[in-house]
Formats: C-alpha cells, structure tokens, sequence
C-alpha cells in the first residue's frame, strides 16, 4: 500500500512538474513550415478542396476523380464520382505515348453547362471528352509555343514561337500570324510592363473567330545588361528597360481573323508615349474596345475600334485627373443586354462602377460611397444584378454582394466578416467562397447570390493546432495627417512575457497596389513573422498613407515624392510602438522588399539613430532607374520633376547609414535592376558608410523556390546577430 | 611649505599614476595611416629621396630643383643644384598655354652621359632641355594616344589610338602603322593576358629605327558580359576572355620600319595555341628574339627572326619539362659582345644565368646554386661582369651581386641583409641602393659594383616612432612534406600580454609568382597586420609550397591539383599556432585575396571546425572559370586533367561552410570574373549554407584609391563581429 501510494505521489509529482513544461512543448516552427518554398509548408495550410464550376454545378477535382457537390439548385449532393482519370485514358486508346496520358484531373475545365464535357490538356493534345458517351469529342494536337490562348468557344488556340504569334485551330491547322517577330518587336506577349492589369497579350473575340493581339515595337529602348550566369562562361540576357523619362516602346494592337487569315490593325493614330490598355471584345465581336493614355497618365479614354477595319470609330468616355487616372479593369458588358455595360472608375475618389450604353452615355452610378470596389465578378441574369467584392463593411474586410441593376441597392452575400475569395457560377446563381477571418481558419461556402445564404461545404481543421502560434492583434493609428486611420498589425513573441523588452522589427511594403493588413486570418501574418515570434521578436505592420484599397486620395498623396508622406506614416507607427513598454526602443529594426526595400532603406538612412537594422530586398534607389509606366504614374518624368526625383533618391542618404543594413537582390531581377543596388553601395563605399549585400544568382525580384527558405534564414540571421 | 610640499607630493603622485598611462599613450593608427589609399599614409612612409641616373652620376630630382649628389667617381657632392624648373620654363617662351608648362621635375630623364640634357614631357610635347645653354634642343608634338612608348635613341615615339598603332617620328610626322585595329584586333599592346612577363606590346630597336609590334586577333575569344554601371543605364563592357580548355587568341609580331613605312611579320607560322614571349633586339637590330611555347607551355622555344624580312632564321634553344616551363626574361647581350647573350632557365630547378652565342652554342653556366636569381640588373663593363639580385644570402633575403663573366665567381655587393631594391648607373659602376631589413627602417646607399663597397646617402628616419607598433617575428617551419622550410611571419597584439588567449588570423596568398615573408622591414608586414594588431589580433602569415623564389620543385608540387599540397602547409601552420599558449584555437580566421582568396573559401570549407571566420577577396572558386594562359600553366586544360579540375573546384565544398565566410569581389574585375563568386554563391544556397559577399562597383582585381580603406574597414568589422 505505502509503495502503491508512493508510486501515485510520484506520478501526481511529475505530472505537476511536467505541467508548465507540457505547455511549453507546443511544437515550434521551421522556416519549411511557414515559407512556400518549404517541404512542408502545405501540410501546414488549412485543408479545402479543389472546386470548379460545371455550370452551376460545383463539383470537385482530385488526382484522379471528379465529383458532384452541389446541384444546380445549389443543394449539397451526396458525394458522387462523374468520371475517373481511367475513362479518360481509356479513351485515349491502347499505346499512347507517356506525355501524352492526363495525369491529374485537378485542371480539369467544364466548358459547358449542362453537357457532360471536361477539357483537358497534355503535353500534347488538348483533349474534350464525354464522360457519359465514354469518348473523346475533340483530340487537338498543341503546337510547340508558349504564352497559349485557348479559345473555349472555336477550340483555336494562339501561341508564341520564336516571338511569332500563331494559331492553331480545332482541325489541327496552324496559322502564322506574324513573321517579323524578334525580341524587338513583340508580338502576342504582354505589353507596358504589365502595368494597367495587363498580363497578356491575346484577346480572343466571343465566339473565337478573331484574335486581338498586342504587338510592341522596343527597338528604340534602351537595353539593360542582364547577364546569366548559368552557363560555363556567363552569357550576356539583356532586358529591353525603359527608365523613366527616356524613349519608351510603341504599343499597338492587331486584329487576326482566322478564317479569312488575315490582320488588320486599330488605327489608333502614332504610338509614340501611349498606352493601350484593358482590351475587351463587344459580346457581338464586333467591336473592340481600349482604354488609351497618353504618357503623362492624366488622361483616360474609352475608344471602341471596328475589329473588321480596324477604323477607330469613337471616343465613350474620357476621364482627367491633374495627378493620374489608373485604369485597371476593361469593360463589362450587361450579359443580357449587349449595348450596356460597365465601365470602373475611381473619379468621385473611390473604384465604383458606372453603367454607360454603347454610344458612350452615361446612365447611372451603379455603387457610390467611401469604400473600394476591388473586384466585379460578374453577374446574376436572373435577379439582373452585378455581383462585386468591397470594402464597404470594413476598410480590413472584402465581402462579396449582389448590386441591383435596377434600383442599385446592394445585398450582403457573405456575412460581412473577414476577408472572401469566390469564383461564381455560370449563370451567376452562386458563389464558391473561400473564407477566413481572425478567428476563421478557412470556410468554403456556397452562396446564393440571389438569396444571400451561405451553405457550409468545408470547415476547415487548423493545421497549426498544437503549435507554438504567437498571439496576433489589429488596430489602427492616426496618420501623419492627423486624420487618416491606418492600420496594422502587432504579433507578440510566443511565451509573451509583458515585463520583457523585446526586439522589435517594423515589416513594411508601403507602395501603391498592396496592403499587408486586413481582416483575414491572423490579420494576413505572413508566415515569416510568426517564425521571428518564436525567437523572441515583436513584429509590427503598418499600411501607411500611399498603399492600396483605401481609395484614391490615400494612395495618390505621395504624387511626385515618394517615400516622404509613407515615412511620415511609418514614424507614426514608430511613436505608437514607444507606448508599448514591452518593445525595446534600442532594438528597433525594418525589413521590406522591392518599395519595402526603399521603405527600409529610406527609413535607415532617414533616420539612422531610430533603425538599429535593416534588411531590404530588390530596393528602388532612385526613382530614375525604375520604368517608365510605374515610374512616371506616381513621379512623373525626371525632367518634369527634378526636384521630385532627387529628394527621393537614396543616393544621397547614402552618407546618413549608421546601423546595419543587408541589401537583398535576385542577380537576374529585370523588375529593380542592379542598377539600383550597385549604385547605392558606390554611394556608401564613397562616402564611408558600410552597408551589407547578398545577391541571389538566377532569381528575379522575388526569390523562388527553396531560395525563399534560404533568403529567410539569411533575414532571420541578420537581425539575430545584430539586433539581439 | 607644508602647502608646497603637497603640491609635490601630489605632482609626483600624479606623475607616477601617469606613467603606466604615458607608455599606453602611444599614438594609435588608423587605416588612413596605413594603407596606401589613405590620405596619411605617405606621411607615415620612411622619407627618401626621389633619384635618376645621369651617366654615372646621381642626382636628386625634387619638385622644381634638380640637384647633384654623387659625381661620376661615386663621390658625394656639395649639394648643387644642376638646374630649375624656371629654367626650363623660360626656354618654352611666353604665352605658353597651361597644359603645355612642365610642372615638376620628378619624372626627368637623362638620356646622354656626360651631355647636360634631360628629357621631359607635357601633356603636349616631348621636351629635350639643354640646361648648360639654357634651350630646348627638342620640341615634339605628342600626338592623342596611349600606350605610348618613346624610342631615346631617335625620339620616335609608338602609340595606340583607336586600337590601330601609330609612330610619330622626331620631325613631327604622324605614320599609322595598322588600319583594321578593332577590339577584336588588337594592336601594340601588351597580349597574352600580361603573361610570361609580358606588360606591353611595342619593342624599339636600339637605334630607333624599327619597331616591333603585337598583334593579337582574339575575335575568336569568348567575350565575358562584364557591365559598367558608372552611366544611368548600365552599359555592357564585354571582355575577351579565354577560359581554361576554351579557344584562345591568335597573337603575331609584326616589324615596323619607320623610315621605309612597311611593314613585315615574322613568319613564326600558324599561331593557333601558341604564345610569343619575352621580344628582344639583337643589338644591331638586324635579329629579333623571341621565346615561344606550345599552349601546353612543357617547351620553350629560343627563336632567331630576320627583323628585315620577318623569316624565321634558327632555334637557337630548347628547354623541355614535364609540367610546364615559365620564361620571364628576355635574353640580354653583352654589352661588349654582341655575339653573346644570357639566357635565363629553371633548368636546373633554380633561375640561373647561361651564356650562349648568337650561333645557339651554350658556352657556360654563370650561377648555380639553390638559391634564385631574381633579376639580372645589367653588367660592369670594365669589370667585365654582370649585375644580379639573388636570395643566395638567405631565402629570406635579395641581396645584388657582380658575377664576373671571366671566372664566375660572384662577389656580394650590398653586405647581405635585408631586401635591396637597386637601379644601376649607365656603365654598371654603381648601384642606387635601396634597402630595409628588420631592423633597418630605409637606406639608400651608392654601391661600388666594382669594389663593393657602400656609400650611405640616406638613412631614413623611422616614421611610426612614438606609434603603438606591434612585435613582428619570423621563423620557420616544416613543410607537409616534412623536409621543406617554410617561412612565417608573426605579429602579436600591441601591449601583449603572454598570459591571455588572443583571436588570431591567418593572413594567405599561397599561389605562384608572390610571396609574403621576406627579412625586409617588418619581415614584410602589411599596414593592415599592424592595425589588427592594435585591435588585440595574432596575425600569421606562412608562405606555403607554390610561392614563389624558393625554386621550381617548391612551386611545381602544386602542379594539376592547385590548392591540395597548399593547404597541407598551412594547415601545419596552423598545427604551430596550436603550440602557442596565446593563441586561441576557437577563434581562428584567414583571409586572402584573389590566389589566397581561393586559399581563404578552400580552408573554410576544407577544414570548417578549424577556421570559424574567413574573408575572401576576389577568389578563383573553380579553375576552368580561369584563364587559359596562368590556368593551364598550373593545371592543364580541364579536358585533360578533369579529375584536379573537378577536386579542387570550390563548388562542390560550398555544402560544407560551417563559420562566417565574406567573399568580396571588383564588380568589374577582368582577371577572376564574378562568374567564380556568383557560383559558389549559387552553389551555397542550393546546398543551405550562408556566405556573405559584397562588391565594389567600378573596381577590378584590387581595390584601389580611397576604397583600399573602406575594404579594410569592412574586412576588419567582419572579424570584430565574428571572431571578438
């Protein structure tokens, strides 16, 4: 009995012991967990599946399955498989090649609703195939190119080859489109740096009998010298640049018809500093329309083209503004009226949608008021209303509702939390809403967009559950103006001790078309911080004046000084952090990349006694070595803005470096070329100052890969060793 | 008087609290003290006199002075001045424009023995000044070029301009000798990547009248994309670049006659895959010399040319050996004989003089011994005997000899220590000696070469007297071949304290053709070893196996496998250092440039639990990134010899760095292109491992001017933060 009860005493001891040490041995993060270049980085991610739309049917994709979720009336189904990857294969027939076999079903498309028809693709052939019938219904063999096309409505596809533009229709027929093609005159590619939303180069008309394509004469730009070194003797890989206020490409557009195999070309008058932008086909294919600027970016004009002709036939709608209009979404028209459609436009101060006819009248204002609409989805033809994502329940939050065309009031679809990610449904009837929010690890619902209901179809586990996840907390600071609200994000170091002083990073981006903070989960932690929590850091996010989807004011007050009132927003922050007594004012360090990376450096060299460490990858040094699109929309040209342009260099701060600073840069990035990295370690060499560099061989401006692993622990190391 | 005596007392009390104080208060260096870019450092050099031969006579060139200070007996002279910079100013006439005005006296030359002329140059003319008359004897146009190389016999003057070769002749005419000089063709200037001795690409005949010229087609050589970032758009700055193993430039002699206008090129037949080294004129000018080598560089080839008609007259001589030969020296006649020449082998595995007749006839031997002849000077006419430097005193010693042609016997000059640096008069009868040893800080002596004896003229002050100097030793060890003595230089922390642990840094070059310890000052210490010294560092620097003037098989060992039998010896070094109770083991780094900056990134990753911090500058990381000439020298052709290629490549060790490595490179580096260090970068991160590296835009091999001083701060830091 004594030994009995000694035995439980000492079990009771030691579970008491182990108490707090069992709280401690919540599992800890590795860089592979939290990074996408990690091995295990997505058995780290919340768990949901792979949908697409088959009409209004939302049906499933796995590796080699495809299943029925929910019905066209929007009801769950019992799980049920449409077709197997072995039908597919099978109807392919005996001997096929082993790159000519489908190896997953995940990018299955089921280009019409009602048909029991999925497009797949191979290596070699584009292949449309009856699940019912058991059998293939088209079997396209794919030309060797890139940038492909496809037309879901003829099955013609356009591709690029040795920088000619081709098109490959249904009956297995190439069409050269093009024959002077060269890396100095590009046809089919993306064009203006892929700025204006621009990220590809053919447009194909409604039915897939015409193809607009871009074409872009660089020859007059000058050349920047890339080089890569992935051969035995480095070979020189120059990138046609750009910089701002220099000679810039000539942009314009071709109109191919492939039956008659012939192009005509927008007569859109001298090229020469315009930009072509936001491409989009009347749904008769008729008409195509652009949004054109002029270099200087304060002007927008909606012009409708004649895709037969190619006769420019009308200015709809100009737009002005004395600092810049940004368009980024071409048109959209009404699907059951094609002589309206919808035209976004941030004049009254905030992105919102006008609905205008095909003459170029104005009809109304569809939404108004102080919030972003960030997306148009599309539309319900039923309810005949348009289906948009906003901020209008919360600066953080982006929410999905249905606008009504009829009286314009607009309905809630999705609960007004959080931050939501939907594709919608053929006819518009539903949403596949993926979710989260602060306390949302991840929901897929199904939303009526009609009736405003949202039906669970996933949940899913938080797969960080048993780790050592930092506390993470929101709330916002008035800017440098003294009226703005800006927000950010403070995530504590785990085993948060509020008697410490810790070391404390400032993360910031800061430039125009991103935000780092909102209402999703952990308020959009990016996996690195939580990494930094654990060793013990406190890290703050703060989307200063000058950053995205807070309109247009906010964003458009850096005009022609950039960096100056996002300092000013960041040295806010800054005094908000000295309230905290757990941060370490002494240990006060800044990372960026890209305008992050000229945040930081900025930041250091601005206020050198503030930032003891920094690190910065891809920076902007000079606002003169960055292209002209981007460049001269927020600075205009050097010429125009001299003043502008050298107080917003680093080159002169150079001198002011006092704490340590690493620059970051991927060796091949075509984006900030070295030109900027270079410059500014000259700058310090020849003024005495000594900041710290590495260079990622092979990368561009963002690191890919495993190197993002590897980049981390470099970040990682450097505040380690010199800001602990 | 009690007052007063408490105010002695407390005078003393203070004097004594002092004393410890007063010899800790030596002044401190800086690396502007230091350092040969620094704006203090020539203050901090011993101070010497600026000295040209005129005949046998000495004199003493200063800024607007030129002055008497031995006369053609060896005899010192009451300081007189010969004449002024007024003087010859005067003679140029009035309203001479500002860049044609002679600003100083430093770079005056004496063509004639006995004749009052000096020879000077403007950035516009070639000035003959007759300073007993008081007029210019010779006024010629300098025409636009570089490269210029000035013939004193007939004052024609070679020239390169636009990569074509021009002659101007004393009566001011301009001849252009080539016309398709391009960058792909290169004229008059030196080829063979500096090779073989060679630094220029121009050869007057004695008398003036001919000119031998290379010629280097190198439009077969790969370019390597080096980029000038010094303009708003980088620019490309390719650089022909023959890498081991890859196809090499085609390089031709050619012989100018400047009075007949023509042309002829020695018919040295197919110059594929051959070098042409080491050009010398018989002293008639009727023959030209040159050494030539297969590209396998195991033959050198003695070859008699007609300068008249470019044919190929005889092999004089032929030296073969199994790993490479290495001819330096271009034969030197007699001066009382032109029928007989030294020639200068390894042979018989030291440097040593051979005389031969013009007929190829090896008539004798000169000097033997295991010891090297580093440079032979010129001859004693009268004594009949020829002038050279040799480490024959001591390995770590170069000390002037006469070697008498008659009898052989060699006659020691300069009293036998230390390093001497001499310039010898017109008929070989005195020796301008400049000298340091250990203990000497400088002397510049006047040495009898006929009667060896030594007229002291300056003994320099010590300029870091007063300054915390640190002790320097030198001693020997034994080699991994457990026979060779290898020599190494100590520097022990300033205020060392026996009984303390230092950190200590190994300080390598270790590749051929330079060495590190010599019984110079300091026994060769370098400004940066005095100043780590000061910090509280043991510097150590051992000149292993592969360095240079101790003999063929002390360098050949290393012959196909670079880096192996180099290591072992430092490693013995280190094995030594183990044995010195302040040193500490722990903390224990190595730096090294370019050969040492392979030795550097070689030893971290070979040895990674022995060295925990190197700093690398502009290291070879693989040899087949190398060039053909050096690189094949040392380790064949990579098709030949892949496994010494592939094992004493860096990149696959880069998986094995453990400690703080820093690679630092020229971004613009022509000699180890960043193809080496932008590798092993790729290669670490693709293998996990972390090196640091930073670049010095704008700088080649070596840092030069104000960024030596930046680079030794950053050097410094690297160790301050890593190794303290």
């Amino acid at each position: 009995m004594f030994k009995r009860k000694s035995i439980w005493l000492t079990a009771i001891a030691l579970l008491l012991a182990c108490l707090p040490a069992m709280s401690q041995t919540k599992k800890t993060f590795t860089l592979n967990d939290l990074l996408s270049g990690g091995d295990t980085f997505w058995n780290l991610r919340p768990k949901t599946l792979f949908t697409a739309w088959w009409g209004d049917c939302l049906v499933e994709l796995d590796q080699d399955e495809v299943r029925l979720l929910t019905d066209e009336r929007g009801r769950k189904t019992e799980p049920k498989a449409l077709f197997h990857l072995s039908d597919v294969n099978k109807a392919l027939g005996e001997g096929v090649a082993s790159d000519a076999v489908v190896r997953s079903l995940y990018y299955a498309r089921f280009p019409e609703a009602g048909k029991p028809h999925v497009l797949l693709t191979t290596a070699r052939e584009t292949l449309l195939f009856d699940w019912q019938a058991g059998k293939m219904l088209r079997r396209i063999a794919r030309k060797a190119g890139e940038a492909r096309d496809l037309s879901t409505a003829s099955y013609s596809e356009a591709y690029v080859r040795n920088w000619n533009l081709y098109v490959a229709t249904a009956d297995g027929r190439e069409h050269q489109v093009t024959t002077d093609g060269s890396r100095e005159l590009v046809y089919g590619r993306s064009v203006h740096r892929d700025e204006f939303g621009i990220s590809k180069g053919t447009y194909w008309s409604p039915d897939g009998s015409k193809l607009a394509f871009y074409r872009m004469d660089q020859s007059m730009v000058t050349d920047f010298p890339l080089v890569d070194i992935a051969h035995r003797v480095a070979q020189p890989a120059p990138e046609k640049y750009p910089m701002a206020g220099m000679t810039s490409h000539k942009v314009t557009v071709g109109v191919y018809d492939v039956e008659a195999g012939t192009t005509v070309y927008l007569q859109a008058g001298d090229p020469t500093d315009r930009y072509f932008t936001n491409i989009a086909w009347a749904p008769d294919g008729r008409t195509i329309y652009m949004i054109e600027l002029p270099r200087t970016q304060d002007k927008a004009e909606l012009v409708a083209y004649d895709a037969a002709t190619g006769e420019r036939r009308a200015v709809l709608y100009t737009e002005t503004h004395p600092k810049y209009v940004h368009p980024m979404h071409p048109i959209t028209f009404l699907p059951w009226d094609d002589e309206k459609f919808i035209y976004q436009s941030e004049r009254d101060g905030y992105n919102h949608l006008y609905l205008f006819d095909v003459k170029g009248r104005e009809l109304k204002q569809l939404t108004s008021g102080s919030f972003v609409v960030t997306d148009l989805v599309g539309f319900n033809e039923k309810t005949r209303s348009v289906i948009i994502r906003s901020t209008e329940a919360s600066p953080l939050r982006y929410n999905y509702y249905a606008v009504s065309l009829k009286n314009g009031r607009r309905t809630l679809l999705d609960g007004g939390t959080g931050v939501h990610n939907a594709t919608l449904s053929a006819s518009g009837a539903y949403l596949c809403d993926r979710w989260s929010s602060p306390d949302v690890v991840l929901k897929t619902d199904l939303v009526s967009t009609a009736k405003a209901t949202q039906l669970n179809l996933v949940t899913s586990a938080d797969p960080w559950e048993g780790y050592a996840v930092p506390e993470v907390t929101c709330g916002s600071i008035k800017a440098a103006d003294d009226s703005t609200d800006l927000y950010y994000r403070l995530v504590k170091p785990v085993d948060f001790d509020p008697t410490k002083k810790y070391p404390t990073v400032v993360y910031v981006y800061g430039g125009p078309g991103l935000r780092n903070v909102d209402e999703s989960r952990h308020y959009m932690m990016r996996g690195w911080e939580a990494y930094m929590a654990q060793k013990g850091y406190v890290i703050f996010v703060l989307d200063n004046r000058g950053s995205t989807d807070r309109g247009l004011a906010f964003e458009n007050c850096t005009f022609r000084h950039l960096g100056d009132e996002e300092m000013k927003d960041q040295m806010r922050g800054v005094n908000f952090l000295r309230t905290l007594p757990y941060v370490d004012m002494d240990r006060l360090g800044v990372h960026g990349w890209s305008f992050g990376g000229f945040m930081t450096v900025n930041l250091m060299c601005t206020h050198p006694d503030v930032f003891k460490v920094g690190v910065a990858g891809g920076p902007v040094i000079d606002w003169k070595f960055y292209e002209v699109m981007y460049g001269e929309r927020y600075m205009d040209t050097p010429q125009e803005n001299p003043d502008g342009y050298a107080s917003s260099s680093l080159l002169g701060k150079a001198k002011n470096l006092k704490g340590r600073l690493q620059i970051i840069v991927g060796y091949n990035d075509p984006v900030c070329v070295m030109q900027h990295s270079l410059s500014f370690l000259r700058a310090c060499e020849d003024t005495g100052t000594q900041p710290d560099y590495f260079v990622y061989p092979g990368q561009e401006h963002n690191m890919m890969g495993r190197d993002m692993i590897h980049l981390h622990e470099r970040i990682t190391r450097y505040f380690e060793d010199y800001l602990k």
